[in-house]
C-alpha cells in the first residue's frame, strides 16, 4: 500500500464534514481553515530513525533545522507565511543529551525563518523521532488544484541534488558536499512568497516526492495534464558531475529538495530568478488528464515514497 | 534526566524571546498565541508502542480515540475549545492495514467532541507511534500560574483509576472492567468549561502524570503552596476493592485519566458535580512556596513520568 491509497483510505474514513470552517481538509501541503476574518494553515512532518535517516551520518543539529524545513516549506508553498511551530520528540532513554544538540538547529531556523516554537512534547521511544507541526497564515492559499490549460509549469532551484546527497551519505561516498549539504539542511523556498505576490500563481506544491510525482498531484487535482521539454529541466552541474547516467532520475524521481513546482498563466512575466533562486519553465499544461507528455513520448512519475519504501 | 529538567533545558535553549503574540510558550499545557483580534490554543500528544502502550492489550481503535483525547484535554484544562486536529502516524511495514482501525477511534472521538481533523502525516516507523495536534480557541485561557492564597482546590472525578486500569492490563489481570476501560478511553472533561462559564477559575491544569506533580507546576507557576486533607481524597469504589493499600498512590501519583485539576476562589459555590462529574475540595491554596502540607505532615509528590520511566 503506498502514501496516496492510505490517505484516500483515511478520506474515507474521515469525511470532509460540511464544515464551512475548513477551506482546505486532508490532501494538499497543508490544511486551511477559516477563523475570526482570516485563514490559517496547518501542517506537520516527522523524521524517524532508519526511515529517514541514519545517526551515523545526519548530525542532531541538522535534525532540528530539517523538521522545521519540512514544514515550514509545505506553508511557502501555499503561498502562506510560517508563524509558529510545535516540537515533538520521541527520544531512547539515556540519549537525553542529543535534545540539546536537535534545539540548537530548531533554534537557528527558527531565527532565521522568523518560525516561532512556543510548545511540543517529548517522550520516550526505542529510537529516535522528531516531529514537526507549523501554523501559517495567508491571505489567498494557492492548492493544488488550480492549474488551467496553457499554464506555464514553473520549478525553483535544482530538484534532486538532496536524493543524490542522500544516496552518497548512505553508501559512505566521500566528497560531494554540495550535494551532501542539500539533504542535511535544506532551505524552503520563502523566496517563492515574492513572485506569489507579484504574480498570478495558479497551483502550487513543495517537491517532497520527486518533480515527477509531485507534478502528478497537480494534475490530478487539477483534472489536467502536462506536456514538458526534458531537455529544459535544470539538472545541477553537481548533479551531472556526480552521475551523467542518474542524473536525470535524481531530478524526475528525488525530493526533500524542498524546492517548488507551480504553475502561472501563460504569458506570465517570470523572472530568471528570485533572491538568487532560479526559475525555470519545463512546460506547461494541457487538457489530457493526468497525461505527461515530452517530443520523446510518454513520461511516468517515479517518485519517492517514504511510505512504501520499506 | 526527568521530563521537567529536559524541559527546562529547552526553554533556555528556546528562549521566550519578547514576542507579543505568543502569550503562554512552553511550560503550561497549551501554548497561546494571539492572532487577529483572539486567542489560539496549540497542543499535542503522542502514544508510543512500548512506552505508553503494547498492543497485546491496547485495542488499534482505543489508541485513535486516546491521542485525540490527550490533546483536547490540554485545550479544555485552560478553558478552551477544541476545534482542528492533525494526526500523525509511524506504523511498521506490513501494518498498514491497523490504521484503518486507528482512524476509527479517531472519527468517533471528532463526532463526539466536535474536533475536525484537518490534515497529518503518515511515515514508515519500526514501531507504532501516534501524534495528535489540537488547535483551539479561548477567550480568557486559565493558565497554571493564576492560583492565588486561600484558594479552594478542586479535582474532578476519580483520578487515579487509568493508573490501575494500566497496571491490570501490563500484569494481565482479569476482570475490574471500569478501571481498564479509564485507561483504554479516557473522557476528557468538556464538562469542565461549563465551570469556568459560571465562576472564576483561577488555576487548572489537566491531571496527566498524577495529582501531586500535577498539582505541584500549580503550586511553582503560581508560586504558592498547598493544605490538602486526605481523607477528602475522591478515591473511587472500584480503586479501593481492587486495593484499598496501593488505592492512594493511584489517586496521588497515577495518570492519564485526564481529570481537571483547579483552584476557585474561597467562597465560590462549587457545585458537587457537573453533567455528573462529581468536584471535590481537596484543600486550599497557601503561601508557602512549594510546599505540600496536610494535618498528618508533609507530603511529597510522586507523580508518573512517561520520559524518565525507561
Amino acid at each position: 500500500m503506498d502514501e496516496n491509497t492510505i490517505i484516500s483510505r483515511i478520506e474515507t474514513i474521515l469525511p470532509d464534514k460540511k464544515n464551512p470552517d475548513v477551506v482546505v481538509g486532508i490532501g494538499d501541503d497543508a490544511a486551511v481553515v477559516r477563523w475570526k476574518d482570516g485563514l490559517l494553515l496547518f501542517t506537520c512532518d516527522a523524521l524517524v530513525e532508519g526511515t529517514h535517516f541514519r545517526r551515523e551520518y545526519f548530525p542532531l543539529y541538522n535534525l532540528g533545522w530539517k523538521v522545521m524545513a519540512a514544514s515550514a516549506s509545505d506553508i511557502y508553498s501555499m503561498g502562506g507565511v510560517p508563524k509558529f511551530a510545535l516540537l515533538s520528540l520521541g527520544i531512547p532513554g539515556g540519549r537525553e543529551k542529543e535534545i540539546d544538540e536537535i534545539y540548537r538547529g530548531v533554534k537557528d531556523f527558527s531565527s532565521r525563518f522568523q518560525v516561532m516554537v512556543v510548545g511540543g512534547n517529548l517522550t520516550f521511544s526505542s529510537f529516535l523521532w522528531i516531529e514537526s507541526t507549523v501554523i501559517g497564515v495567508a491571505e489567498e492559499p494557492i492548492l493544488r488544484r488550480g492549474a488551467q490549460e496553457g499554464d506555464l509549469i514553473v520549478v525553483s532551484g535544482y530538484p534532486g541534488e538532496a536524493r543524490a546527497g542522500r544516496e552518497l551519505l548512505e553508501k559512505g561516498i566521500k566528497g560531494y558536499t554540495h550535494l551532501k549539504e542539500k539533504f542535511l539542511k535544506p532551505s524552503p523556498r520563502k523566496e517563492i512568497l515574492k513572485i506569489v505576490k507579484e504574480m498570478q500563481v495558479r497551483a502550487m506544491i513543495d517537491i517532497s516526492d520527486g518533480v515527477g510525482k509531485d507534478l502528478k498531484r497537480i494534475l490530478k487535482e487539477s483534472r489536467k495534464g502536462a506536456f514538458l521539454k526534458k531537455d529544459k529541466f535544470p539538472i545541477s552541474p553537481a548533479l551531472k558531475d556526480f552521475s551523467p547516467e542518474k542524473a536525470f532520475h535524481y531530478f524526475w524521481g528525488g525530493g526533500e529538495d524542498y524546492e517548488i513546482l507551480f504553475t502561472v498563466p501563460e504569458g506570465s512575466h517570470l523572472p530568471p530568478s528570485i533572491e538568487g533562486v532560479n526559475l525555470t519553465v519545463i512546460g506547461r499544461i494541457t487538457g489530457n488528464e493526468g497525461e505527461i507528455i515530452t517530443p520523446e513520448g510518454k513520461l511516468e512519475a517515479e517518485g519517492f515514497d517514504h511510505f512504501a519504501r520499506v
